[in-house]
């Protein structure tokens, strides 16, 4: 079956993937976004947008933070908002995936907001509503396996947008775990439709996807190499479970080789922004004179994240 | 004490078991639930009769499922709603649970909703609050121990009028772990008040209660012959817990014997519907060709347990 | 840095500890309190006075009961509240206290409520927020480690004042685990300021910390001498875990020595209030005579606090 993510119009039906979604729909929900980041500055920080419709944050995978950004997104739009910890519950008394769908769906839900360890888990409930006519409600992905993290792809063109304005000459390296990394795919397919001539993707060889230059990208082993002149550095964050396993060194050997830090940075162009998705490993995938420094963006990342998730949320299923 | 949950003008004051409720009372909750079918149709989902009320989800023991249906149900009548997941809380610091509850009475608490693993510790509740005068503070049983899960009872009967229009003529049978299960003594005193004529149930020996006759049923040990010519078929859920234990054979075994499939259904009416009140053990004690066949009425249950518990909510504690 | 609860004009920025607050203060918040006392009695109970407003309920250390007054208080004022319980999530992952509070603060966060194990964790972030600049974000304490609950502190003002109109003439006994106590610490500090000419603190000699002279009470290592005479007694709780310990002895050796009964009671002003922050440990530190009898005023401090936790909110966020 295809992906489902637009309806017949081609209209945002659901939020799955960045891979594929038309330039127009990515460039749209960033143009919806920027007037939810002056919402957040108001006095009264709400909108009617989503008055009465019911939103399952559905977290079969815990993520406070991600659930967090969601949860306040939806209730700043007057959302019902209803946190489903799944991991304890149902699926725990052996129900499947899609009974679990069905039967929230059967509560007369709206949409789905779906964090799941497995790939394409999103894209399965998308297919079976899909499939069961069920169009009027909606599945966002807030990051399924390795596979996607559309949102955080989305603010991050929102941040590069807003600092770079114009996509057409920049070039952007991605630095880090990208073998493992779902937020990297988001990216790159991002920054690819949104036509970025030059994506840098830097990382220890062990922590390279096989076939990655069919995604577009130039790869470096080399950290310094890779940086030189670049105008955006989106760091990965080094999952701890990583760490501990053989496709790495010490954390300490990690930092030396492939940590940002300010004599690292000065070889990207002087006015280069410095990203990171979080939460931060200080001193680990970044020193924290970088993180703190006057060239991090990491909390305007957050900051329009909430406006990315109240736009791609009213987008959906707004009135 | 007597059970508390009539007031002296007959009306209903907690929801505690739908065991000696009067055929009345439970009538007016399912014509009340009516309505609240629609307003789960509407664009805004909302309707502001508990507004400004506060409800406790107290949940002693985990139930996402269940949980999440009370409280979608309280936010669509614009109540507030504070989940309490008790198991790991002040219990565990060793305060006995009418101290919990009076400290939320003494917070203006409005209702309680209960999930308790010990039978009759919502009634213990209800009696507590009818002993210290605190007549204007409700408990709904979202079910206790092996006693009573009256919500559940009441959706069952709508779903049963909803496509059987009367009672008084039905053949009903509940199939499964009756010994265990307190939705099937919810369904069987429901079922007596209404006026079914016949109520069979179908068990293995080991997990019918001792003297089960007495609560007016038919019980039958052989699967097939219990199903002959019934209107509705309400199976049980087999408790995973159950199954490693030594009242059961294996699972395949269970399926085999007691398993819900198309060509043992062939034996009840044509027009029997089936009911399950999930989650759903798929190939244990439903084959999957039945949950999702024509026949099955299982998430419409779902949906009308919404309305359920908007009506029992707002008849309780509305303005 | 100095405490930076109160701003430049030496109104309340942040409520972190009773300690240094001045009087006025506490007063103000009190007389602030005294209204939302009767918002409990309607029928909606509810303002509108943070509406619009995001909260978040930050507990590093788990305390259901705690954080229920907070939500429950929030959600009266009309805020939007989002509970994070943090021990499993972001600082599992490695990311620093402060890191979680940016993040939050780029979500435009209006004020957190934190409860942490870390004597500190709540003035820490305070400071950080006058570091950089954002006063427009407010930190109410839960109670963090051995050092402060503030708000416990100014619930039991608020019951005393309620009972006993005058601080000006009281004798108030503090009686149990004062070692270990935040919430002693906070009533010995407010009952100071407020002018409580004799606090004296009941306990044995293991659970009393060095020097507490200095902070103006007289000590008693015996219970009925302590008693005798006062107005108010307010017991501790004693921590199920200090019970394993070697500092005590067995629980029922606890209760014959340290636990109020009513003999022990009796002792004090025949018009005396029983006060206990609760969860309760009958048989232990109070027996169930005392705890349930005419001059307990346990249920009413729990309803005062819903009311001073109001009064602090709207104080520090409210339009």
């Amino acid at each position: 079956m295809h992906n489902p993510q637009l309806n017949r119009h081609g209209e945002l039906q659901h939020l799955l993937t960045l891979d594929g979604l038309p330039r127009e729909v990515i460039v749209s929900i960033l143009d919806h976004a920027a007037p939810f980041t002056e919402v957040a500055e108001r006095e009264v920080k709400k909108l009617p947008l989503l008055r009465g419709k019911s939103i399952f944050n559905l977290f079969f995978e815990n993520s406070t933070r991600t659930r967090t950004t969601f949860e306040i997104a939806a209730k700043r739009l007057t959302a019902d908002v209803v946190n489903l910890n799944v991991s304890t519950s149902s699926t725990a008394k052996g129900e499947s995936l899609l009974d679990t769908i069905d039967n929230l769906c059967a509560m007369h839900a709206d949409m789905f907001v779906v964090r799941h360890a497995a790939s394409g888990a999103p894209v399965l409930i998308a297919q079976h509503l899909l499939a069961t006519g069920r169009d009027h409600i909606h599945v966002i992905n807030a990051g399924d396996g390795r596979h996607a993290h559309p949102t955080q792809g989305l603010l991050d063109m929102y941040t590069i947008r807003h600092y770079k304005r114009d996509f057409g000459n920049l070039i952007v390296a991605i630095v880090g775990d990208v073998l493992h990394s779902r937020v990297a795919r988001s990216q790159i397919a991002a920054l690819g439709t949104l036509g970025v001539p030059e994506i840098r993707v830097i990382a220890p060889k062990t922590l390279l996807p096989t076939a990655i230059e069919t995604m577009g990208v130039r790869t470096f082993n080399d950290m310094r190499e890779g940086l030189r002149g670049v105008d955006v550095v989106m760091m990965l964050r080094l999952q701890n479970e990583r760490m501990a396993g053989a496709l790495l060194p010490t954390p300490q050997e990690y930092y030396k080789v492939w940590g940002l830090t300010p004599e690292k940075l000065e070889l990207a162009k002087p006015d280069a922004i410095v990203m990171h998705p979080g939460p931060l490993n200080r001193g680990i995938e970044i020193d924290s004179a970088v993180a703190d420094g006057a060239q991090a963006v990491i909390l305007p990342q957050v900051t329009f994240g909430i406006a990315v998730r109240m736009a791609v949320m009213s987008m959906l299923a707004g009135q």
